[in-house]
């Protein structure tokens, strides 16, 4: 018998649960035979939902889980007082080995510290970064790290380039993937004192690609496979990638729609529009996985969709088979082990 | 007799020089009797393309500088060293009050250095930030830090606040601006150290309109009209703006000639889909001032046109008629002035 990825699946969380994570978990098992999903979330909404498809019961089962943690909840407090909710439980199966894996729509804030709370570290790894894939004109990045790690130091940045590595060769499939470091020149001496301090690191870093500097302006344009930045720029280029997109696909909607010519030109157009915007998308991509931990926990959007939830499920199976924890434990820097941080 | 702004234009930098910077400075003069224009560069190059138009000769004067700063040269060492560049002696025109502004589309790293060594800063100002215009989908905004400062304090912040808010009240008329600061979410108990130690002191910082924090994804929707952020935050945020906005287009004109149908479409529509690109160009919103200085400093883009040129001299009339250096003086906070670093 094939090796079966258990994935537990927090089926209250996101903008459209529990419908549209349900309808993802459906798709995904309709789709592969060797994966199980564990809904976790309220048993009677969640059945309820189930109810409405067909599919092979042995590979989903409904773990219920009373408590939901919401948007706007602290995380800590969430986390640590919510012990019923779906997010908990989840982590506490991937923690306890009944599940490879998590995945959830819901608070990022809450999935970052019940990940290294709950899940925990791998020994050696000082901070798990969150690292979506983001699209380019050539394919995509991953933007390493995006989390809530503010005010990273070097050594941190040393791992996640590793970390970023390992994930981009195995998973995506790109051999020797090109690693940079974002700065505000791609010249090595400009720059500010953390990003001064980690170039040396990388440089001497052995098994990554390291290929030097990166201006955000080459980002979008495919200029490298993995970009290494502390969290608070992540977050910046991953927010105005959001904000830019959707402000100028709106502005040049407007603009066609200005004149009645550019009308009749803009329903001819529209079809060949839509498929190019399409590979900008973030939601084909599926989710974020936080990197670091005692198993696989991925992120997707808020407002993730069924094809995001099955694609972000597809994405476990892959991290298993690569063994990508694996390979993390064996070629990261880990001489400062014993200067974890808390 | 009216009062004349008048203008150090440096004639040798940026990628179209000397010929679009002589016809910025030409357009600009034949548009309006209140500029004199100082065309600083090699004399024989500039009154060579100043020889194929017709204007008011005593509103431009030719200043000999037989030295250029290329882009590459490292900007402490090329300002020290080259006394007789266009720069330099651009920037001691307004030193000595022969100019009241300096505008040049050469070597960013150039221009701030010299900004801060020849023509010095204001007292009390700390660090003297570059602040840039960027499109948003109701207007512009002001983004400022996007220069040198890197590793910036929060008091900095307060003062890139207080000056941005002058400049966009009075320079572009935006009665009671709004001011916020970059942030990895909207709550204010989130970010980096720099932001959390920030944030309470713009809330107490008199004479601005501090509206809290803004995520990155806000900023393309005019979420603000003042954001600020330390340099590097902002450059990141300013070169992903223009590497985004043109990779986008650069997509969205592939997916367009992908089938004939969608040419046909792309042909109607594109006179209207080029107006509306158009209210997202940089280009005609002048050039970049960098505040806080003993007189204006104005960097416009590298590969600027006339229109940028002579846009970014009309800039200057406003900022000498509005007396922003004035009110500047008056207002910003110089509790700490004598703590003010070289």
């Amino acid at each position: 018998m094939q090796e079966m990825t258990k994935v537990a699946l927090d089926a209250m969380g996101g903008d459209n649960a529990p419908v549209e994570i349900v309808k993802g978990a459906v798709n995904a098992v309709n789709a592969r035979n060797d994966i199980k999903v564990f809904l976790v979330g309220q048993e009677t909404l969640v059945q309820a939902e189930l109810a409405k498809y067909s599919y092979n019961a042995e590979q989903i089962e409904v773990v219920h889980a009373p408590e939901v943690i919401e948007m706007a909840e602290p995380p800590v407090i969430a986390i640590r007082r919510k012990k019923q909710s779906s997010m908990v439980v989840a982590m506490n199966m991937v923690k306890q080995g009944e599940a490879d894996a998590f995945i959830s729509a819901g608070s990022s804030g809450a999935i970052l510290v019940g990940g290294q709370l709950i899940v925990g570290r791998i020994k050696g790894i000082r901070r798990p970064p969150l690292a979506p894939l983001i699209p380019t004109e050539t394919g995509v990045s991953l933007l390493i790290d995006c989390g809530a790690n503010v005010d990273a130091k070097s050594d941190h940045l040393v791992q996640f380039a590793q970390m970023g590595s390992i994930y981009m060769e195995n998973v995506l499939g790109i051999k020797n993937p090109r690693v940079a470091i974002v700065n505000i020149g791609a010249e090595e001496e400009k720059g500010n004192a953390l990003v001064k301090e980690t170039i040396p690191k990388l440089h001497a870093c052995e098994g990554i690609n390291f290929t030097g500097c990166i201006e955000a302006r080459e980002i979008p344009k495919g200029g490298a496979d993995v970009i290494v930045c502390e969290a608070f720029v992540g977050n910046v280029i991953l927010k105005l990638y959001e904000g830019l997109s959707s402000t100028l696909i709106h502005v040049i909607k407007g603009g066609l729609m200005s004149t009645l010519v550019s009308k009749i030109g803009a329903a001819l157009a529209l079809p060949a529009l839509k498929k190019t915007l399409k590979s900008f998308d973030g939601t084909q991509y599926g989710g974020a996985p936080l990197l670091g931990l005692n198993g696989l926990v991925v992120k997707t959007h808020g407002n993730s969709k069924c094809t995001e939830i099955t694609n972000a499920i597809f994405q476990c199976i892959t991290f298993k088979e690569q063994d990508i924890n694996g390979k993390i434990k064996e070629h990261i820097i880990v001489e400062n082990a014993d200067s974890e941080e808390e």
